[in-house]
């Protein structure tokens, strides 16, 4: 399993994913889900990976080796892309390929599909975050729900639901990002540390912060104590049900 | 989409369950799933049901005409059988009666499995709680992890496994239910109100409370207001993450 979420707020993007895959809980390992393809001041190119692992790298390879543009007629890298939209669908096409490339492996109900998030800016262009289906279709983060979420969603979505906003800063995103991968990892083991994040500012070229929290991150492991204190203590601040025997 | 929880602490039980079913999202409509099918003093029986519409009502028909026990060769009703573990079991061949019997009907990938929680005492017993399989099958909630969860569970679980033991007060464990819920309904419309609930007292016979909370509860808005606040002033009290420039 895999969990991957990217923030796209007023200050810029976040995005962060997990290390952990595993094919059944006996094969556990770690791999590199966040990919920063490129970052040299005129062009940042991230990408998160949710699903078949076989299937992402093999569409990782194609877009570093280069993908054909029908359109055009013209293949594309992700060093030649001229905005991250171009990114996004380029990924898109190679997502499509690798996995029609996977079908004829196809047995047992194993699933080859692979979600992708493609965030990033070239050549001074704001910040744009995008989620790529395993078809190659794609759909664009908006200011209404400013983030979007790939593999295991579901136990770090409320969080994200109650606390986060396009006008929430960065870094104040990533805490609410690490809040929203702690929930995940204690309900479901095939989330785990370390965590891959880079943030990027709007305006400003190339990442801010690439950052590995690791497996005896001291910040990390506070943030999951504290906010199981701060949890309880919310539970106590809501008043007692109004039915059934007086406390 | 369903949702319903059930927790059995150690003052007792308590269990939940939405009322919102839907066959796409234009298609929703409201059926009780929790079902108090014994409530005498001697014997309480309580049912919630996720997954296929069809395939619990057929379940819950079988279970009052009764069920064939092949180990007994008796015909079993909940009005018959000794023990809540019984209920279970009954409970457990009459859904996979139902579904074998819509194994016919299955297509365009429609799936007809159902789910149940069972819980409650028979004759004086302490109070159990169960989760009934499709397939028939149950296991029992234990004081380790003091609930179990059907149908949407994912949105709702990360609060009971920060808040939520074994020794918490029965009514704070409705309070804590009742946040899983809020939160599992924000992150999914098709989990809704009204909820049903009852509770009952270790050691006392019959339910203490059977409640309804409506579509237009002043206390479960108000408990989602205060959530969403205590959740944001929750996000503050957590540190600032230790990387990035200064706020």
């Amino acid at each position: 399993m895999t969990y991957c979420a990217g923030f796209l707020v007023r200050d810029g993007l976040v995005m962060m994913a997990d290390t952990r895959t595993n094919a059944g809980v006996d094969n556990v390992s770690t791999y590199r889900k966040l990919r920063v393809h490129a970052n040299d001041g005129n062009r940042l190119i991230v990408s998160a990976s949710a699903g078949s692992l076989s299937t992402t790298q093999d569409a990782v390879q194609r877009l570093h080796q280069g993908v054909p543009n029908p359109e055009t007629g013209e293949t594309e890298t992700l060093e030649s892309v001229s905005s991250i939209y171009d990114a996004a669908l380029a990924a898109g096409r190679a997502l499509r390929a690798a996995r029609d490339g996977m079908e004829s492996l196809e047995q047992q109900q194993i699933s080859f599909d692979a979600t992708l998030l493609v965030g990033g800016s070239v050549g001074g262009e704001p910040l744009r975050l995008f989620l790529v289906y395993p078809a190659g279709n794609c759909i664009e983060c908006g200011p209404d729900t400013p983030y979007l979420q790939i593999g295991e969603n579901k136990y770090g979505k409320p969080i994200l639901d109650r606390a986060l906003c396009y006008d929430t800063e960065l870094y104040e995103a990533v805490k609410i990002g690490l809040i929203s991968f702690s929930s995940t990892m204690r309900s479901n083991l095939a989330v785990g540390l370390p965590i891959d994040l880079v943030t990027a500012r709007q305006g400003q070229s190339g990442a801010e912060v690439v950052h590995r929290i690791g497996p005896n991150d001291g910040y990390f492991a506070e943030l999951s104590r504290r906010w199981s204190e701060v949890i309880n203590e919310a539970c106590r601040a809501v008043p007692r049900v109004p039915f059934g025997p007086p406390a």
